[in-house]
């Protein structure tokens, strides 16, 4: 579990969506699997708080990893909209929408309305790796044409 | 540990700060203490996410409860300006702005900037209850002219 690097009691926003001391980060660390996506980390949590709270923003035409995994995902837009894939529905959000991904579901965010998709994203520290479909999953997610017209991959 | 309320996957904002089908709650079920103040609960938390994620909203002229508590609290400021006491340190707090309230330390926030102070505040599922200060805590607290000046009790 990762020691606590969010010991400051107050951080200041310093422009839109961008706070003091608190590194933009790349999404994740390689891969082709996402797009235009930053991440920052606004509390990283540890022993006495078991979730870590970070801000990802997708910038427009850009997109979050297909994936799914164990944990979940709480989550609360916070600039713009887009749609969001979560099991097998397509739902347009907006800024103060939540979205509560399930264990093991497929899901996918993508800012294509023509403006940012910026969401708080909230995970426990302790979590497993996430999965990436295989070409069979693909092809069982792309039975639903809605679903299939979504994902990028 | 609570059951996973929140299971429902899109919840979309109704109107500004409220949620469909979220209720809008007493911040606590009694006391004198607090003033102006609700609570919502956005994400209930549960075996697979270890956290409860709330929005509180202060209305003009309102506060939370001095208190302290072992467990920690992440708080992002998501609507209007007030300000908050945490340690020995009052702070103007605005839209975006974090808050971290460590383990085992006196904090307040009150809404006494003419504006609503809105925020969302992340706790363990499994907590500690809150202290509230004594009279002998209340002396110490106020040896600092500007905390003594901003608490409420």
């Amino acid at each position: 579990m990762s020691t606590e690097a969010t010991t400051k009691v107050f951080t200041h926003q310093t422009e839109p969506f961008r706070w003091e001391e608190i590194p933009l980060l790349a999404y994740k660390e390689e891969g082709t699997h996402f797009h235009k996506i930053t991440r920052q980390v606004l509390f990283e949590g540890g022993d006495k708080l078991g979730c870590q709270w970070r801000y990802f923003e997708i910038s427009e035409g850009g997109h979050s990893t297909l994936e799914k995994h164990d944990h979940i995902h709480s989550v609360m837009i916070l600039r713009g909209r887009g749609e969001a894939l979560v099991g097998d529905e397509v739902r347009a959000i907006g800024t103060m929408d939540l979205v509560y991904v399930p264990s093991m579901t497929w899901h996918q965010f993508r800012a294509n309305c023509n403006d940012y998709l910026g969401f708080l994203c909230l995970v426990n520290c302790d979590r497993d790796r996430p999965i990436r479909p295989t070409d069979e999953d693909l092809r069982d997610l792309r039975r639903n044409p809605k679903v299939a017209d979504f994902i990028r991959t």
